[in-house]
């Protein structure tokens, strides 16, 4: 049962308006998109997020999901443009876009902020999935003049993809961001930046946890400028903290043989056990709930053409599908991902036809 | 085609050595186990990870695989108590262990250090595998006295493993190792320990991003101050290094507004994306030496191996492929991942077949 009515006007068609727009496709609602790129609202339409925008349509709720530099400004124009709507964002920071609201004098009645805590390290209207959201918190952010109204059509935004909304204030959002996804960034940055200096053959030893540290540093740098920048203080302050850490952790490594150094690194070590646990589902409440086979093919053209052939002879459908590549390695592994219950099937009928099931 | 003859031996029957004697028994190899543990030696046993040792057996080669701290002392022990046998270790650090086995006079020309990159978060026999090595680098790290015979009996160990050898002197692999998995532990570690001052509300928005840069502070303390330990002055190096960008960081986020502090905060980001392409792809290929194309395919069942097939029949050899399933979308939008020189070709190709390239 959908709670969103009317029509759904999305400002953006980059990741998370498109991945909004397929949701609410998914439900049946009305999504009418419009970004400032031409190839991105047809890219994100052709996706099936929605139609495209035009001035006969009277929207109900607005996403403006626009990078965060404009986002008070495509705010404030979409608050005057369509004087019956309710308008909320996307952005990553709350306290700068809604400072510059109230300069500008926008009705701040109908406007209520609000932060998906949902994304990925590749964006654009191509990378839109509309199970994004599902599982993930969802920040609503009122302000002192939102009507109830408003939030409640905010809050349903969230329910309706499944996510969880979380009620904060701008300045209480911005603080907590600053510790689970802008901290991480830079820190995920910085230590990938170490690798420019290294040898040829050293990164070839790089494992998973190399890829896990580093995963968010391949991160839009534009956007992250601007998100940096609009919550600079409580960034640097946590940035200065982990700095104090480090900075005890290089002087014991300096001197391992000193008296305390080995506790020193080993109280840093434990520290670290300690804090990941308080990570709610630290062991990554699975964004999808399929099941994993691999299967592990001779590396030759062909190969994986022909295992696809036949799971579709077998009729299994295949939901997802990873293949990385093995230069000098006698087989591939790829990564089959089908829904749980089509996984005994799938193995017996793979085994039977002679493939190789690999773990 | 086995490369190993005669009988291995396995000295630590945790998740490595059970691993190893798992995919050796697979190759029919005649395995003898042995743990200080018995539980761990009858759990490995019952795997089918080899026979439990005795005082008869004659290996060919023995798999030391303890914890580093007794690395030395058990390679040294296997030596004496062997002397036809070459050993090897699968240790995370080999400069501390050789210097110990040389202080020892130990007969170096039958030690072989080793190091395969693979690992598993949770350890212990019972979480072997036998494909755990397959497409992963396995560093070998001969001394100045290894015989010819004792290195090719360990690169053989890996290849029998399905991994890729890699020839590093010791302090090579010391250096490459302090950068790609012990200072992204100590990173990850810190990072994590500042959620400790954390208000509770403040978790509760965490996503994927903080997940995976603190996935591995969750190892195991104990095993870490150990490898850190021996392991001091390369990672000391590296991590000061991140200090100071790290304080580059926070002088820039303390003035947001001065004159080029945001360029500044660009630029960390942008040498992470730079340090972040430098990564291998999971089996060893560089991400960045293929050109992407994407493909938007009806999502059903068939699509993806009828395109493979035409693929086959262009005559492009793939490199890469990744498909992430994105439900409510109506199409699939399988990644491609081919040789730059094929790159122009392909699209030709694909597109004169009708098929429709995204982005």
């Amino acid at each position: 049962m959908t709670r969103t009515t009317g029509t759904v006007r999305i400002v953006g068609a980059g990741l998370l308006g498109t991945s909004i727009g397929l949701a609410f496709r998914k439900l049946g609602v009305n999504v009418v998109l419009s970004d400032s790129s031409p190839i991105s609202t047809s890219l994100a339409t052709d996706m099936g997020a929605g139609r495209l925008a035009n001035s006969s349509d009277t929207p109900a709720l607005i996403v403006v999901c626009v990078p965060p530099d404009v986002t008070a400004a495509v705010v404030a124009k979409e608050l005057e443009t369509y004087p019956n709507a309710v308008v909320t964002d996307v952005a990553s920071v709350k306290v700068e876009v809604l400072a510059s609201l109230t300069t500008e004098n926008a009705d701040l009645s109908r406007y209520v902020g609000s932060h998906p805590m949902a994304g990925r390290e590749r964006g654009g209207a191509i990378a839109g999935r509309a199970d994004l959201f599902v599982g993930r918190p969802w920040v609503v952010v009122p302000n002192h003049e939102s009507s109830p109204t408003a939030v409640g059509m905010v809050e349903n935004l969230a329910l309706d993809l499944e996510a969880t909304p979380l009620t904060l204030s701008a300045a209480e959002h911005d603080r907590a961001v600053a510790l689970v996804s802008h901290l991480p960034q830079l820190v995920s940055s910085l230590l990938a930046a170490r690798l420019l200096d290294a040898q040829g053959s050293d990164v070839n030893l790089a494992g998973q946890g190399l890829r896990d540290t580093t995963r968010i540093a391949a991160s839009d740098p534009k956007l992250w400028v601007q998100i940096l920048g609009a919550n600079a203080a409580p960034v640097a302050e946590l940035l200065k903290k982990l700095g104090q850490d480090l900075a005890e952790t290089v002087a014991a490594l300096e001197q391992p043989n000193a008296a305390g150094a080995l506790a020193t690194l080993g109280r840093a070590l434990e520290r670290g056990n300690r804090g990941v646990e308080r990570i709610p589902g630290k062991h990554g409440a699975s964004q999808t709930k399929y099941s994993q086979i691999v299967v592990m093919i001779d590396d030759k053209p062909g190969e994986l053409a022909r295992l696809l052939t036949e799971i579709g002879e077998i009729g299994v459908n295949l939901e997802d599908l990873k293949l990385e590549h093995s230069p000098g390695a006698p087989v591939g592994l790829p990564e089959l991902y089908v829904l749980p219950e089509a996984e005994k099937n799938l193995i017996a009928a793979l085994t039977a036809r002679g493939w190789r099931l690999a773990g």
